[in-house]
């Protein structure tokens, strides 16, 4: 997607956005001037204004705004920017009849440099920078996407505001090729064709960020589980199941009680010690550890290479839930290994190996980007376990490896663990928003607290490391980014249906059940289509239902025990015997074929 | 178990070990004459006594005590019952000085008759019935097998008690068999020898109830949930994967949060309705029955079988929690059928047939019972929803089925889930303990609180019935028994470990490495104990560690390509090649051999 931005250079993109969303509230302004302002900053995919407007704007009053905006681009009005002391300032933007500004400024630090930007007959508080004319921007190349509603301050007690969404670019072309494409992921959008398709959905009565997997997302997460789970048992690792809650003593000795607990749904009352308070688990570390310390280890039990389908919860805010995406409960494939210092590149080479050949089997690897995130020795909110000279080692060392095994990756300060480094697998869905996909992290901490130790063949006990990571990522996010990638016709060995078996007339329905039988014991997913419609309306809805392969029954291929093969993308191919099918079926589906 | 009991009838056998408790509590009180006696009841397996003692009872001490029921029992006191008015009987029990013996009056209910049974130089306030003379007990078959701490009343804020418990019966035989058998039983212990052979632990900072499934466990428990779940789908079930939690409001629906609140983990302040609240989910119906609700549906989905690996959470005490039985959080295969009236019958069948062949398969069926539990129609404290004439026809509906399909039953009053009657299985444990395993549930009530509905073949909307039921039950529970059933030696298809290659030599340790990965590619489970020790030694340690198949490899076999296999039980079975030892262990795998 990143190419779809001619705006090369990350912050004059976001300097222009910004200056857009000056140029949006002056146009409201100009057209509706009793609308005080909230804030308007640029985001990853344009800019937006929080308004609080009396009337609630319509799709014709956005054209009204972007036609005015055009206006203002062609006055080619200078920018400019000037400071006041505090008061001075509070008094200018009262005077101005703007509540929220006056309210920013009083939020400021003390010691803060207040400053503001002034176009023509419009001025706003704002940090800056900003383009040096409304002239820089292409009034033609504006588009105002969407209006929605949004708190003030994100704070659900506070007023409701308006937000208007819009876009810019400096071509006209480059607008309408991105507009193209929004329409295009939107029709992968998985949140839209996920639920239309019955992979999932989610019920108010439920929550948000609680999807129900129906049973085409249950039946293609098993297959995707049981594969990781058996490819991780290929590669040496013992597979556990931990409980998905524990009591507030574990996660005070692992550190999630002081830097997390916000994260983490409390079962009673936290500050309770007179009774047990239990917590659902944001992340399966502290239990896995309890396998390893179950009994006296040596040398000779490590690497232990410990994994996991895990559930795991995260309490987050009913605003902030997306389809399967951002959720509060999730299953992810983690896993942790236990180590002498020495087995850490051989180790972290062996995650990255799987991790790389999950994602590239399910075919999201080449969209990934790696991320080498560290933690930030400014250290803020005592977010971070350990010392700067234990982070520096870490990330060292970790740095040392990536360089070592070849990985090109950014850095992102402030993104590690808590209690280390990471190597964050980056994937940017449809629509361009970046999540991390697979995490691989390396911890000198953690053992060390949970009291972990071996025996080495020197006879001394010492502390292992560990590595945390995931080999698929969370398997709701995976369905979501597959789902999008796929646009819902996913490769045959997870899609839910795999053949579906469309009979013409009433003997072959018979034959079809038959040929269901045989191709279910061989362990395909298969149904049949018994109802009583025209063969051209079952071929189309098997289509729009992604169903991979078709088999036409008509009472020729009954009388020859055959059937008509019909692929979703490929189409016709051509009529054969059952045997023959359930070879070139069994082909499809054993090398995972991404058809 | 029940052969050991020689009373044959219950309330006989209860009489005798309730005197019994008597007889304990008169030979304390003449050995440690200022003990308090709080109460003493007779219990499934025997009797016991909560005593306030200043000494802590030693194991001699208890022999002092039998020796002393044995006196008493020679000594042939005629049991006398007497009443006496409550103010009387509170100075009669002030003037021996039992202070919880008058509480226990001041707690009974005002019109309560309050009745005494006295035996020589002994009197306890005591509701019946009792043996006529303590000599009716043959004083030699009596065995106090423990003494534990207990709370008055169970109340951990009260004070700490001894509680002594016995055991007694008619002959002196019969007493050492029980013995002998408990003895056995002890042996068979999951939760002994589960945690010895590694299948589980529990720790102190995750807390009782939540059991860490360790490597061994948590193999067999997903070989066995495969299983189901592959089974289940043959059998035409939806597989669905539903959040574990849900806000209030699904349960509120649902009837849990009326009937079933005390039993709930809830998340936040369950009676603050300005605030979002959560609670865990002790099952799954409410949130399965969205999957049918996601969209209309007509006759022609039904029966819609529903299936689930579902994981559920239920607040227990602390203190009730026990290895794999009683747990806070466990995972059970559940599942919902949604039916026109009509297919009740033939639905049930089908759940009562998969269960019985789970139960079959796993080796447990033969210990089984049914039980036909009922609502209690005296209805107290408002447990059940629905009228009188909808659980009247429910369970007439079900025993009718019941006696259709030849189920030998028994009668469960009050045993009955809040929406419905239900079949459980039940099943004993090696100390004779009764637990149900399986359960299957005719609901008529839940659906029309939901609003499902379906359109009929006459076009009229309807609303199913619905069938809860599980196919082999809470997974926990079931390794459990069956770990307790095999003495730890599961069957070679759901052992964690199938086949361990033990090399003589160092040549041998590189063919057996070999060997492992070519039976690990055709899907088995196999390790190699590379240890430099003596065979016999690896041997020992692999039948203690109930590996069904040790392959014995030194140079002769090396040099023919061969191994010599040996069972855990079997012994010797020669030396074969790898092909032709492969094969046998498929037949077993495959055929789900008890071996």
């Amino acid at each position: 997607m990143s190419d779809l931005y001619t705006f090369e250079n990350e912050q004059y993109r976001k300097t222009y956005w910004h200056t857009c969303s000056h140029v949006l509230a002056q146009a409201v302004k100009r057209l509706w001037p009793e609308t005080k302002l909230a804030i308007g900053p640029s985001i990853d995919n344009g800019f937006y204004y929080d308004l609080d407007a009396k009337e609630t704007f319509t799709p014709e009053d956005l054209e009204k705004i972007e036609a005015e905006m055009r206006k203002i681009c062609k006055e080619k009005l200078k920018l400019e920017r000037f400071e006041l002391p505090r008061e001075e300032a509070v008094k200018f933007m009262e005077e101005k009849g703007e509540p929220y500004k006056v309210e920013l400024i009083r939020d400021l630090p003390e010691d803060a440099v207040i400053s503001f930007y002034k176009q023509g007959d419009f001025t706003d508080l704002c940090a800056g920078p900003h383009l040096d004319s409304t002239g820089r921007i292409k009034g033609n190349a504006i588009k105002l996407t969407a209006c929605n509603a949004a708190y003030w301050r994100g704070d659900s007690s506070r007023k409701q505001l308006q937000r208007i969404y819009g876009v810019a670019f400096p071509k006209k072309e480059e607008l309408d090729e991105y507009l193209r494409q929004q329409e295009e992921a939107l029709k992968r959008d998985h949140n839209k064709i996920g639920r239309e398709l019955e992979y999932f959905t989610t019920v108010d009565v439920i929550g948000q960020g609680l999807p129900i997997l129906l049973p085409k997302g249950a039946r293609t997460i098993q297959t995707l589980q049981r594969w990781v789970e058996d490819e991780e048992q290929k590669r040496g690792y013992l597979l556990t199941k931990t409980p998905y809650m524990a009591k507030r003593e574990l996660y005070k000795i692992s550190g999630h009680w002081d830097h997390y607990l916000d994260g983490m749904f409390v079962l009673g009352d936290p500050d309770d010690y007179t009774k047990e308070c239990f917590a659902l688990r944001p992340m399966t570390c502290p239990f896995q550890y309890q396998v390893f310390l179950n009994r006296g280890r040596s040398y000779r039990d490590l690497p232990m290479r410990l994994g996991e389908t895990s559930t795991l919860f995260r309490n987050e805010d009913s605003g902030e839930m997306h389809g399967l995406i951002r959720v509060r409960q999730f299953t992810i494939s983690e896993g942790h290994l236990v180590l002498r210092p020495e087995q850490l590149e051989e180790e972290f080479k062996g995650c990255l190996d799987l991790a790389k050949y999950c994602l590239g089997t399910v075919g999201l690897l080449d969209k990934c980007t790696f991320r080498f995130s560290q933690w930030d020795p400014a250290n803020p909110n005592n977010k971070y376990e350990g010392t700067a000279e234990q982070w520096d080692e870490a990330q060292r060392v970790m740095g040392q490896i990536l360089d070592d095994l070849d990985v090109h990756y950014t850095v992102g300060i402030d993104e590690a663990a808590f209690y280390g480094p990471k190597l964050d697998i980056q994937y940017k869905n449809v629509f361009g928003k970046e999540d991390t996909l697979v995490t691989i992290q390396i911890d000198m901490l953690l053992a060390k607290q949970f009291g972990m130790e071996y025996v080495d063949a020197d006879g001394q006990k010492k502390i292992p490391y560990i590595i945390h990571r995931t080999s698929l990522g969370c398997y709701e996010r995976t369905l979501a980014y597959l789902l999008e990638e796929y646009a819902g016709a996913l490769p045959t060995w997870m899609a839910p249906e795999q053949v579906r078996i469309l009979p013409i007339t009433d003997r072959a329905a018979e034959y079809s059940v038959k040929l269901q039988k045989e191709l279910s014991e061989q362990g395909f997913r298969v149904e049949v289509d018994e109802r009583n419609e025209k063969i051209g309306k079952k071929i189309r809805e098997a289509q729009l239902e992604k169903v991979p392969y078709m088999l036409v029954v008509g009472d020729k291929e009954v009388e020859n025990g055959e059937v008509a093969v019909r692929h979703r993308a490929e189409g016709d191919l051509g009529v054969m015997s059952l045997p023959k099918f359930a070879a070139l079926l069994k082909n499809v589906v054993d090398t995972k074929a991404k058809k």
